[in-house]
Parts: structure tokens; sequence; C-alpha cells
């Protein structure tokens, strides 16, 4: 909040308050890549994060509570949508996006361990939803356009267009366990584009 | 194994090492639903199926040991897939099936348990990735039919179908919290349907 106090050269936007919370976040979502939700422990986050204890209970209060505030970062810092000027070239390149952080061995794990702590843990689900609500609302104009351009009917719903292009990329992923890889990611694309073009979301 | 130690009346096809697994995995299924996998202890499963815990320990052994057997058995006892004649058809009733076992009160709160849980263990991974395989080739028929008939395109990927149709009611039910009602199933496979005719999974 302060950027006054900090040193030359190491104030960055938001200030201290700032640079605490992403050294918290980081140490955070290391623990959850390495260990999963059942290896999150606040005092240990402080540790790594060489930030105090207190700061870190006063500020996040429970493991929940840090969880949610990852993610609320990872949709504030999340890439900004394609803008390829076709439907199919947007739609590839959210597919690519998606199934780099599915298979990025930091990332995917940390998705892994969190939509898993999201089956009961209500605030995690919460957090959880809000995560793909943001990322869902960035590309769904992409789709939008394309209907604009009369590329897929009139009335097409966006949001499900962007939902279906990455359902089968998570389905892999959490639940069938079969590859991912970039022909999965290319045919999941080329399928949403299809099934929208064919009227499927109108 | 024995069926003559059954009293009349009681015997059924396997005896009594039959009635003790469907009776274990009955209360290990009851456990998961209620209270996840943290909540799934091998005595109170043993106990709640009226079954001695040697039993439970010598037969299933661990936790994760006796969650993949009940996802074998539920892969047994799943039910046959839809012969309709037309793939629209097929695959909405494939739609309806899913639909039914992800909002059923017992069933989607044991499903989201075991998939929280193979996120983080190997062996319960295998198993789901094992019972999903099944129910994959169950349904890919449907497809081939279809592709037999000249309604999708010769060399179309029929487990591709499969997944992409189950996909966007997992996507919804286990990350984005978007809501399953009938609309959602009917679209899901109405957009499968299309992607497949447009060649997409060719």
């Amino acid at each position: 909040m302060n950027q006054a106090t900090g040193a030359p050269g190491t104030s960055r936007p938001g200030g201290r308050t700032a640079r605490v919370r992403e050294a918290v976040l980081r140490a955070a979502g290391d623990a959850l890549a390495d260990k999963g939700i059942g290896g999150v422990d606040l005092a240990e986050v402080a540790r790594l994060a060489g930030v105090g204890k207190t700061t870190v209970y006063r500020r996040w209060g429970t493991v929940p509570g840090l969880v949610a505030d990852l993610l609320a970062e990872m949709a504030e810092s999340s890439l900004p949508r394609a803008r390829t000027g076709a439907l199919e070239t947007d739609l590839a390149a959210l597919a690519g996006l998606i199934l780099k952080t599915l298979t990025d061995e930091r990332q995917g794990p940390l998705f892994k361990a969190v939509i898993a702590a999201a089956a009961s843990d209500p605030q995690t689900a919460a957090a959880l939803h809000r995560f793909y609500r943001v990322r869902i609302d960035e590309w769904a104009p992409c789709v939008a356009e394309a209907a604009a351009r009369g590329d897929v009917p009139a009335g097409t719903d966006a949001d499900e267009v962007v939902r279906a292009l990455s359902a089968p990329l998570y389905y892999r992923f959490l639940v069938s366990g079969d590859p991912l890889d970039p022909d999965t990611a290319a045919r999941a694309a080329a399928a949403a584009a299809a099934a929208a073009r064919a009227g499927a979301y109108a």
C-alpha cells in the first residue's frame, strides 16, 4: 500500500502489501502443486514466503481462504483472449492455452489439487467457479464476434461454446485419464467450432 | 463361493462371497457419498455391512483397494448401451444416463468423492480410468453403427464421440459449477452428433 517504504528497485505497484501477497500465493501454489491440498499449512506457507505467521493468519485465516485468494489472483493475472479474426483460430488458441496449463508441471498438479479440494469444500468450490466465470467472460467475445460476422448462427450461446471447447480437455485430465496432447486440443477446438456452426448452441 | 451354506431363499449367484462383497461395497459407497474419501474407514464399513473386520481387511486391504473394487463392480453392473437405431437418440440416451448419475443424490457425491480421490491416489486413478474405459467401450458401438449407416464419416473415432458427449456434463459437475439439467444433456448430445457429422472426429 505504501510504496514509499520500498527500497529503491524493490518497489512494485501496490507496494509491500502486494509483495507479501505475491510471495504468499506463490508459496501456497508451490505447496498445492507439490503436496496437494492436504499439504498446505499456513505456518509453513508463511515460512516459505518469508512472511510472519501472524500476517498470514490475519490476512487469509484458513487454507480455503488462501486457496480462494490464489484463484482470484490467477483470474486477475490470466492471459487475455485471442483476437485472430476467425472463430477456429481463436478457439484453437484457447484450447492450446488450456492444454499448456493442464500439462504444465506446476500448474497441472495445482489445478488438480484445487478441483479435488472443491469437491468437498464449498468455499473452494465457489472460488473455483468464480475463476472459470472470469475465464469464460474473457473468451466468450470470440464467439460473439463470430456471430456478428455471421460465422455462427445469431443467438449462439457464446459461454457454452467456450465451455464445450474446454470440457474435453478437463474430462481427460480429471476423469478418463486419456492422453492430453496437441491433437486433443486441436480436435476440441475444431469440434466446438463445427457444432457452433451447425447451430448446436443456438 | 459355497452356495450350499446359504439358507433357503437367501442364496444368490455367487453365494456368500458375492453377498459379502455386495454388502461391503454398498456400505463403502454409502460412506463415500455421505462423507467423502476421508470418511471411509475399513472397520466402520465392516460394521455397517455386518461383516467381520478381518474379512474386510483380508479381502480389500486398504481404502483405495476397496474403492477400486467398488468402481469395478459399478462397471460390471452399469446399464447396457442404447440401440435406438439413430445416432442422435442413442447419444441423447447416454447423456440422459450421465445426467441422472451425476445429479443423483447418492451417485453424484459418490462420483465426486472418487474423482477427487483419484487426483492424489494413483490406484484410485487407475480404477477410475478402467471404469470409463468400460463405459466408453460399451457405448462406442452406437457411433460405429452410425458410421456403418453412413450417418457420420467413415473413420470417425467412436471413443472420442462418447468422450465429447460426456465431457460437458463432467465439466459443469467438477469444474465450472454451472447447472446440470436436461437442456445441458440434450445440448451435449446434439453438439457431439453435429460435430461428428461435420467430420470433427474423423
